[in-house]
């Protein structure tokens, strides 16, 4: 069988004028800011005129641990928000943005894939409408403001071995990851060792995803602790009269973008901040913007469900005060093989023992998110190697748990293979049964949240911490941080922080390496192994083979 | 008398929609792509579109040395091209974009001011279209294939002492210009000294303004020497492979912006290189897109006419291969005072003895024009404080000197103040009379181009150049440089490259002390004198005050 690539796919994509789109759903053309024919930036006027509406009702889709045989969470969003306009739901459908560096190391990729994608695929992997090189622009004029002030005087004391706030670049760049700055005489400054992250890494791009609007966003801002003096008093972004400038290169990164499906519908596509150390979902104005303008709001999390779904409950839900209605949780036959143990060499056999012997992971999942309150439907996203054996197999196995699973073929088909889905969907979110809560509250210690989510989540059976870091989480505590939630940095491959800990293990300990504050984003970072946050680029990189071709289209970017 | 400020004028613009101002011009809505109601991108595929159409006639606006009384080099260009359109003739406008990260230190412009000004004014001041952030992200692109071709083996042998390329910020921030990269241990890479320069100071950026479109874009980002092996072999971008990827990085960029005057006439906003290390004009592909749609085209050069005029007929036209049909030098009374040897502050008061005493600037800024064949016409931008004696004088002046000199004041009513300059512009342009040659030929020795320059254009006695930077130069031309021009990086406050000495100076000396090479750009850069390539923040920089206020608008950046 020969396929078409995704690339292909969008090409030969019929899209409607933007306007058009947003007209659909009842925004007015003066409020539709256009970048080019087919992205669209929805005006804070309009979205402010909104608030009065009701809310549609909110899915989630979060998905299994990834593996290399890949799961289809993006495509499944997208599928599903297709398939639920083609049962005659007014749907919208929320994702994050692709970041612009790492697309110049490994290929880039298309938003969903097969025939259910969001386009235009190219502009989505370049500069987009331009947010995250905003985001950079804000992170780095408060860079630039913190050193002009130690330069100018140092009025604030601040101690120049504690700057905490370091510089970005949306680049894979590892040569910048650490380095001395303020080299080169008097004129430069007082060197010190600092470095950059990937853009996506900034607690910037974390604040706009969750600030419900602009001032919110300045008030943020403001809050960010960039540096201690010498007797460790917090300096904020404040004491440093960045926040105001900050908002102003923020005002249109703010406002969230709208595109289209392959089938024309809807949606949003903005923010996209780290899963690891941030919370790794959409922004909530978009989120928000989509539930007052849509019936159904399809959204996704990153990575697998016990960090994707875990912060999207705990963080993003909790802080923006959403109820999710419904959510579904991707798996695939293949990947289900590679967490029975099967290599990547070998999916294409048929191996119903090993699908068996995967499927616990599956089954984890589906409890903690049901512990979530939160009614869950698992859709397997169909291949085309997969067996009727296999796929009864998932399907049994799912039911032992007492959930269904749905063979969806949108990759293939588009909505027309995902309606049985989309029906489900409709028939869990308008039951009423969700019953939303975070798994701790607002007032448990930080140790005790990181412990919750290790136990329940995770099923360690401990978190282990030093003293110090202890002692952190109780400084900030007393500081006033103490009702934050807590940002777990693990990998995503296991439950537990072995990547390559399959299945569904326990009896399993979680060792905290260390804790960051992000007073702005409003959460404390929990590090549990080592996290990158500035990429390198691997030794051939995509960059080489990128270009435009004789036809004038980009080659080599996917 | 109370006068509005630029950015009130500006705020009470009755702007159109873009489309309407490009269909005036001829441009197809498909081929418009919009950036908001108010900024729209010229599709490459309608400029190839235009390739067999004649070309409009092009006038120049440069200036005498800029002082701080200022001049209103911009602020004459858009007059004028409003004041073409009102007397029937089909103007437009070609100007360079404003860099972001300087606005943040000091406060940011108008492009243009009072009534003759291009709108809006705010975007234009901060992302805009997003080119500069392009140009940022193709520039430390190609840094970071460098460092990583480094990391994974060298196998082009760079010596890593001799890595010219740096990266770039569009940031004012002292702090980055001498760093240490890549420390940290070996997954960070080999530490290496280096640093960052302001985006506009990107060789990216003068190639961008160069580049007759995608194709030549490409070779000439190829071209770009960024390292040197231990035996001084050059080591091309084309060899680190990044070409390709620069240039899809850059397809929007090169695509002009179309905005808009406070009277609606169209005006390109394109590209925006250093006046000093670079030539200082808006993009090639502006300038002849706008002489394909309009029957003239007012453009202006960077700096007083000694650098900018000269950087214009000798780079840009002979790279571009443009005929200016006239050109325009703007002076004031004020002005004439300050080189008349006038503080600031007495600026107020009548003297037409220090009006006379400064007009030999302005005397040989015209016989200089004059000398590459151009005709020329004195716009003595009005300020309400000039007296009828004062500007007598100039007029008298410059009737000496065999030229005219016209009142205009467009700055206070629009193109009804200018329609005399536009007349005169057209009779001059009608009349034939432009025998546009650069001032020396392509074959003329490095050495003999940059005494031309200094000896004709700023009537200096000689230039001293110390014998290894007279070896470097013709090095690059048995490397096959030769045919380049020079582009000249020297103070733009005096005929010479002291910057306090005023007026008409003679018998100086140019000093050269560094040359470079910007073989993709296509010239050698001449520095004479301190040129700072990355700025840093004042004290209190504008950023402390610059925020969003309740009204919704954005203060402190104007």
């Amino acid at each position: 069988m020969s396929f078409k690539t995704d690339i292909e796919i969008a090409r030969e994509a019929k899209k409607k004028p933007i306007m058009e789109i947003g007209e659909k759903l009842g925004i007015p053309a003066a409020d539709l800011l256009p970048y080019g024919h087919d992205k669209a930036k929805v005006s804070q006027d309009f979205i402010t005129s909104l608030a009065d509406r009701p809310d549609g009702k909110l899915i989630l889709v979060t998905a299994i641990n990834p593996t290399p045989a890949g799961e289809g969470k993006t495509t499944t969003t997208v599928g599903l928000g297709d398939g639920l306009n083609r049962i005659g739901k007014k749907a919208v459908i929320c994702i994050r943005e692709a970041s612009l560096g790492p697309n110049f190391g490994m290929k880039g990729g298309a938003a969903g894939g097969g025939y259910a994608q969001v386009v235009p695929m190219e502009e989505m992997n370049l500069h987009f409408t331009g947010d995250f090189h905003a985001i950079t622009s804000a992170h780095n004029l408060l860079s630039a403001m913190i050193d002009n002030h130690i330069y100018w005087g140092n009025s604030l004391e601040i101690d120049q071995r504690r700057v905490v706030w370091r510089r970005v670049m949306d680049m894979n760049d590892r040569a910048l990851r650490d380095v001395v700055s303020s080299l080169g005489g008097v004129a430069n400054g007082f060197p010190r060792q600092t470095g950059f992250d990937i853009t996506v890494a900034s607690e910037v791009m974390a604040i706009l995803c969750l600030s419900k609007d602009l001032e919110d966003l300045q008030k943020r801002l403001g809050d960010i602790v960039v540096a201690y003096t010498r007797d460790r008093t917090p300096i904020y972004c404040r004491d440093i009269k960045a926040d105001g400038a900050m908002t102003v290169l923020l005002k249109d990164a703010m406002q969230p973008n709208l595109v289209q499906t392959l089938e024309n519908n809807p949606a949003f596509v903005h923010g996209g901040p780290f899963a690891n150390i941030a919370h790794g979902c959409n922004s909530v104005i978009a989120t928000k913007t989509a539930l007052k303008l849509g019936d159904y709001v399809v959204t996704e999390a990153g990575f697998g469900a016990d960090l994707g779904a875990e912060k999207f409950f705990d963080i993003k839900c909790r802080k923006a005060g959403l109820k999710p209605a419904a959510s579904v949780l991707v798996a695939t036959v293949r990947a289900m093989k590679m967490n029975g143990g099967v290599a990547k060499a070998d999916l294409g056999a048929e191996n119903v023992a090993a699908v068996k012997k995967g499927c616990p992971n599956l089954g984890r999942h589906i409890s903690n998110v049901k512990s979530f309150g939160v009614p869950v439907v698992v859709a397997i996203n169909h291949f085309h190697s997969d067996t009727d054996a296999e796929i009864e197999a998932v399907k049994a196995y799912v039911a032992e748990q007492g959930a269904e699973a749905i063979v969806c073929k949108h990759w293939a088909h588009g909505s027309a293979g995902i309606e049985e889905l989309a029906h489900k969907v409709v028939s869990m979110a308008e039951s009423g049964t969700s019953n939303f809560s975070p798994i701790y509250p607002d007032e448990m210690s930080l140790f005790e949240k990181i412990e919750t989510v290790a136990k329940r989540i995770y099923h360690a059976d401990e978190v282990i911490a030093d003293k110090s870091i202890r002692a952190q989480l109780k400084a900030w505590e007393e500081a006033g941080y103490g009702h934050f939630p807590v940002c777990m940095a693990k990998t995503q491959y296991s439950f537990s922080t072995d990547p390559n800990l399959r299945g569904a293990p326990t009896g399993h300990s979680v060792p905290v390496r260390e804790v960051r504050l992000s007073a702005g984003a409003g959460f404390i970072v929990v590090i549990c192994g080592e996290i990158m946050t500035m990429p390198g680029l691997p030794r051939a990189p995509a960059a080489e083979t990128i270009r435009i071709n004789e036809s004038g289209f980009v080659e080599g970017l996917f």
